[in-house]
Formats: structure tokens, sequence, C-alpha cells
């Protein structure tokens, strides 16, 4: 299945850091693309770094009209998740997802314009309690995944965590360009 | 199961959101109560204030020593576990962990005391990539309960979510005591 993540709503730099994890989650838990706007550049900076340090393509994209890519990407046949805490339970959607093949999944900031939920195929609720856009997106690719996710190599890293009991095992690798 | 979050090495205003979120997500995610240090006090009103509105009786205690905290849990027979990118997967670790009674989870900030790799009985990682230890504490309580976390009411709450496919449904309760 291929993800892609859209952030909306962003306004105050106070968001800047959950954005940047946001991006993180989008990229640990194999989506391939994340698309945002109102955002500050060096969140650019950072995920490229981390990609160079720990390998893959996730791309982030910063875009200035959302809609316009909704309707683009539904056109292309992609399913639009919204992530909100007054949608249908995740545990009951769970089945229905992971049969989609190309999901676009949205994830708002705190105001989020009130036709994502029209636009969207599926308003899905982690829980209907509020927590954080972070949690929220990484329990629901782990859950469409199945945790299999997490055994993905990211290609061309410079370093690769050896999972170990206890400590630190890190191989660090020559990288190929520098 | 019982599950109690420690939150430690937060030392940066700039992680102050996160870790609003990291309580945030305990809450929602059935652990009845955290521990942090150096800690902004504001975020123990900010989480009053969910229990208040969303119910529940999450509770928020700010600690000095949190080495003699673990000790102490220890001594109570609570299993210690730490999240960290470098420890044993997720994957195969859940069927253990499953079987624990109570537990207490330490999410550590960006630097986190060398010590804790050595007091965890289990250090886990939920992958082996960068991402979010938001993220990281919720997949690990959805995982361990099977999300069954999502099925529990939260007790008192003023206002309570009705899950619907669009927009929102809220109900509004009268409070007891205001």
């Amino acid at each position: 299945m291929d993800f892609e993540i859209l952030r909306i709503g962003q306004r105050l730099v106070r968001d800047d850091r959950v954005t940047t994890h946001v991006a993180l989650v989008a990229r640990a838990f194999g989506a391939s693309k994340i698309y945002m706007n109102e955002v500050n550049p060096e969140i650019k900076d950072t995920l490229n770094r981390i990609n160079e340090t720990w390998g893959g393509n996730f791309e982030i994209e910063i875009i200035t009209n959302w809609k316009q890519l909704i309707k683009e990407k539904k056109t292309d046949s992609r399913k639009i998740i919204h992530l909100t805490m007054y949608g249908e339970s995740i545990n009951d959607l769970v089945p229905s997802l992971q049969k989609e093949e190309k999901i676009l999944i949205v994830v708002g900031a705190e105001k989020v314009p009130r036709e994502i939920y029209d636009f969207a195929d599926y308003n899905v609720a982690v829980g209907n309690q509020p927590h954080s856009e972070i949690s929220a997106l990484a329990v629901l690719l782990d859950r469409i995944q199945k945790g299999n996710q997490f055994l993905t190599k990211f290609e061309n890293s410079a370093r690769e965590i050896i999972p170990t009991k206890k400590g630190k095992n890190v191989i660090m690798k020559e990288t190929m360009d520098k």
C-alpha cells in the first residue's frame, strides 16, 4: 500500500516541533511523502539530514493550496483519511482501510478547516480522547500495516542500529558519495 | 494491567509541548499516572483541565529523584520498560509484556542518562528509526492492550464524543460541582 501524508492547519511557531515529529513518524512508519503548508522551511533540512544518516527516500513537499492537492489525489483514486477525535473508531475501520491501495492521511493541527470532514472518505478517531496528532498517525500506520513497517530496511543509510538488550549497537557505514 | 509513565531528561523549553503530548497520550491510552522531572508546572494545570472536561482520574506527579522512584517501583515488583530506538523490537517483545501485571514505562527526552538501559527490565524499540517519544509510547500502549483502551469510558466528564462519520457530535453534560 502507498501512504502519503498531508499536514494542514499549522499556524503557530510552537507547532513547528510537533510538525517535525509528525514528519518523522510518517517516514519511520513507511509513508513515502509528506505535504505541508505554512511551515518553517528548516523542517526540510532536518528531514534531509535524517535521510542521509538513517537512509531511505522520504520526501517533503511544501505546498500552498491543500484543497487543490486533495482534489488531485481524489481524481487519482487515492482515498482520503482524516484523523480526528470526533470520527469513527479506528477499531472498526482498520479492516476497510487495509483493503485500500493508495491513501492520503490528513493530519490537522489545532484548528482544522470544517470542509476537511466532507472531503474525507474516512474520518478516523484513534480514540475519542484528546492526545496528539503524532500518536494518532503512528497508531493508524501501525495498525494498517500490522507492525510490518518495522521490518523494512532503509536503503543507503550511513548508520544502522542492531537491536540489542542493553545499550547501543550501531553500525557506522561508509557513505558512497561523501 | 496497571501502567505508569516516567518522563525524564527534559531540559529544554522546546520540549514542553512534546512533554504535554506525552502526558496526553499516557492519559488517553489508559495509564493511571505520569511522573515528571524538570518540567514547567503549567503542564499540571493543562492536564487537570483535560480531566475536568473529558473525565477520568489521570494523575501527574512532579518528582526530583527519578532513580529513587525507579528503585521503589522495582521493589514493588513493577517492571521497568525503557523506550529506545536502540532496544529490542516491539514486534518480538509484546507477548512477554502482555504477561506483566504492573509496568513503569520510561520515556526519555533527547538526552537520556546511560544508567537507564541497565535499570530497565526491557529496552523496547518501536522501530529502529528516529521518530518521537509520543508515537513510541502510543504504539506500545496500543499493542499491549490490543486497542481495548479505546473502549474505556472516562468517568465524570463534562463532555463526551459520540463517534460519527462526518463532523462533530459532542454531548455536553452538566458537571456536578460547577
